[in-house]
């Protein structure tokens, strides 16, 4: 059994590790960090789990945790990680860290987006970007994981192989994502709150959100040169999903036969990554609570452009699931362990 | 025009009462009061008043409101009013308070079940429970208006004619409410996030809800002899709206023709009550951002006990629409004036 | 491996049989029966099972279907089963139908209640109410289940230790439900639409919903005499759960200690039954998308009543879930099998 | 009076004439069509207009209704008007219709993208597209109307003086816009049920949506030019509202303060259009229950481009209200009255 500490198991990140992992047959939660309840039953927090987690919330004493878990997955605050993490620490235990700090090869610009100094820059290089349709063979020697977020995980698969193959223009790229709520956090914060949500939809962080940078880097891989992209996500009125409709000027002539071809060759042997009919809309509900990703297409002839569509599940595929996923391959597991769930549907 | 000074104005009653004044024919504000937001202009908290309302939230000076204002409205926490009120403040303005400090005539039942000091006791007599369908000629002539709780407000209106008219027995009367989640205020509490109450239903304040003894009260009233009732609310996933679905015992035959008559006649010149005919179920979204009341019924010969329903919108009959009814009396308005929107519906 | 076959897949409880099923290590379903859909790929319906379920949906023949299958799962809609079912075909196979044909031992009370005439009669003393907690025993060997109804399987868990123990004058019994709207069904209809449901509470069946006289038989089995029960469902904004608030005068003097002690000994064996400590409210979150029914209670000194609660997720422990756990007991397997997936919680 | 008649006010656009029209002091309803509801009470369908409205529901017999109205409002499948429509009518009584039977100039575009053949072509010349902000002059003296579609005019509203001040370039033009569920209409299609649409967000008509050339065709008329843009609607699980993202290429440099000076400028004498400041999101739950148009922008240096955005109610600016206001206006009336609402926030 694999032994899993989980520092910020409180927020809804990492409740779903804690669910997803509940069911994972070779692995054992042996921490259940949460500053903000040390002490509290998690199953207080969570009465999901009651019955069935019968251990109460500890602080995040990393150090500590080393000596005790195989891996340790940290969702906590940007900086967070980056501050704690040390050579020592990677000495003893892997760490799969669902926050950014560990997303950008460049320090720089990782301060820049995020606005935070960072802590850690020696790391940077080492640390391995965690979407195993990209990085399967570095993830599975890696010590540090960092987890990617939740829109370029579902920007990425979904665009990715149309920047691959060279049938779009990069750079006319433009991402239009929709998000559950879920994507913002349990914080208590007034925009938060169900009123001010509910019944209503709207953009936040236009031009300027923090996963931007995350999405350029790597379409940049991809694409074999620098990449710029627009990206603006919306706050939805659902809890789970990431719907992503994206737009670019076709660099070639490509038929749906072609193109239906291109998807399904790229994700031919990807367990979770379902590539769609042309012209079958991607939906948040079919991969809600599963860590399947659908991704799609429809030609444009008229106006010389593609809509891809893509839609994950934030907190699994774009979150826990996905760590899980990682966690699976660092240990030499079968890949799907513990997450081929059925979507909810409903 | 009537001078209206505003404490609170930015919880969700507080800003219900802006969204009616604001198509009210005789009434002005004068003074957004919004301790958390002093200097901030209102619209920039509810993008909904832009370019309507122009005025920056002003402090909670009570007195220096009253100096202003012909009439203040407190959508304040419990406690607030009873410290500030005056003998002085009382004979400059008028006082119409959302909270619950003027609901009791008797302090030691306030301070049992709200477990607060009441500050002002020697106004208890004075203030008029200010529900127009039963102390319409004491609202009249009033100072100070204690307005209903918005449980209370949809509970007695549904219920009242059957106590009154001995048609039940009130001891035997179960009150199960349901509510949206405006009713649970607009502070920043993580059991009020979106993803805490969206998909999900529950009841609260289960056995010691603090508008059960308010409910007794009043029925009381229509009693004629001391009531004790059953009552939970439920907090559902919806923004606005209570359903009350309460159950009692016959006390004596009646057919659905002569219920259907009792209610009638008990609201026949009541502008904002519809007495629905047998059998017919009560819905919130009848009644959304109105000021109306559905009321309703279904007998049930099998078991001796009669199913009464009533709907509410729970910040506009519940709260603000009934506080400015409650002022149109005091100013000897049409009651109705600035209240006759039709309802949503969707 | 268990050969399943499935009348009336498409619907929201032959769905989730579908999605339980496809995570159960024993059993493979061979036939997707759909009248409506025959012909069309079964995740063309759902898209939630692309790539995971290539299959075409068949039509409703049950006898040909008797041959290929070891259990049959009919969710369909009232009467069909009584028409279909042969002494022949329960030679062949077992059949578990999630309607109400056979949860009635008296075919009057069945068709005085849902005004059908019943066409199997005869087979109305063999079949076997499929609750396990009551019936585990008798299930074992049963050819014919009747799955029990959502309603009833939430109500009669959460009053059942009250019943049994004559904790409770059981004519006093006031259950007050609120259900998700996948209890609607999936059918095109009008008051089922988005903006029909939205926002918005409503009883409906009030004093003659189908599923009291079912609640009524089962308790009465706990009781030791007949039991008449007020019984209203409410329809709730959210896809799935049940909650239900049931209201009993206390028949004896209990303490909170005595009556969670109750609970815990009724349950103690039970592997989906969880107890909650005495206050704490259920909430259909925390059981959503599992097999879970979460039970509890809050005594009311004051009233001298009790306030029950139970919360299930309503296509799970109230339907498919439900149904599969039957299976396994049927065919010997561990109870749990394929049922022990973590609640969603959001 | 203006004597009003509205031909399919059983739908949620005809519903909420009624609602609208109910507070409209200078107009009276004559005539409640609604062909699958004749005889009924129009309340027995809305229970919102319960002692409000108590005329049944008539058939859709247009020459009777044409001897009654003033004015008619045709809330009706595409084609309907069409087959109607006569010279002799127009005589006697004017047409406002919310159909898309008269918005082109050009019958074959008409019929190329709705796919039903036009039986009035000789009225399109005279019809006149009815955006007050466009074609207020126009509408004055008109007896056809064509309001517009609910995305276009949430598209033309936002974009329009991007295009006509040459501040874009309108080829580049991406519209990605975001609609509650009002707007896939009241039909009883199981798409549009509660659990089809809750807790998921998809695209649909995914370039190949008919308002397509409707915004094509009147951004053509700000450009001077042939204008071809691209536009995906997507369905939210939230009543009312309509968001629009638009993305377009900058034609020139421009600063905040200039672009804030020219939406400023555009909209200086328009009462229901409110021109957000530079960064300032636009957000459904602002203008819901209004007539209102919120516009904005967010300029990105880093890209090169514009994200421009727009919010109204799908079924008031978006239908009913922008109905009614050119009712206003061809009746001579003060345009905003009995529009003059504040949006519900909540």
């Amino acid at each position: 059994m694999i032994k899993v500490g989980i520092i910020g198991s409180t927020g809804y990140a990492g409740a779903e590790l804690v669910r997803i992992l509940y069911g994972h047959p070779e692995a054992e939660i042996v921490w259940y960090g949460s500053r903000s309840y040390v002490g509290t039953p998690f199953a207080d927090i969570y009465g999901s789990m009651f019955k069935l987690v019968d251990e109460k919330c500890l602080d995040d004493d990393m150090d500590a945790l080393a000596d005790e878990a195989d891996v340790i997955f940290t969702a906590t605050p940007q900086g967070f990680l980056a501050e704690k993490i040390s050579e020592e620490m990677l000495g003893k235990t892997k760490v799969i860290d669902l926050s950014a700090d560990f997303r950008f090869k460049d320090a720089e610009r990782y301060e820049a987006w995020y606005g935070i100094h960072h802590a850690a820059p020696q790391l940077l290089e080492e640390a391995v970007y965690g979407l195993p349709e990209l990085n399967r063979e570095k993830i599975k020697g890696a010590r540090l994981i960092a987890n990617p977020g939740c829109f370029p995980t579902c920007s990425i698969l979904s665009c990715a192989p149309w920047v691959k193959n060279g049938a779009i223009d990069p750079d006319t790229l433009i991402i239009d994502a929709k998000s559950g709520t879920t994507g913002a956090g349990r914080g208590a914060k007034t925009p938060n709150l169900y009123c001010e949500v509910n019944e209503t939809i709207r953009a936040y962080g236009i031009t300027v959100h923090r996963h931007t940078p995350e999405i350029e880097d790597q379409l940049s891989v991809y694409a074999g040169r620098p990449v710029t992209v627009q990206f603006t996500p919306h706050l939805v009125p659902m809890n789970r999903g990431i719907l992503v409709t994206a737009y670019a000027k076709l660099a070639k002539d490509i038929s749906n036969e072609e193109a239906e071809a291109m998807l399904k060759e790229a994700y031919a042997s990807e367990p979770f990554v379902r590539a769609l009919p042309a012209g079958r809309p991607a939906e948040t509900r079919y991969v809600k609570g599963s860590n399947f990703a659908d991704v799609g297409f429809v030609l444009d002839k008229r106006t010389g452009r593609v809509v891809i569509m893509g839609a994950i599940d934030n907190v699994v595929k774009g979150a826990a699931g996905q760590a899980v996923q990682n966690m699976n391959i660092m240990f030499g597991l079968d890949e799907t362990t513990g997450l081929m769930a059925a979507p909810m549907a409903f």
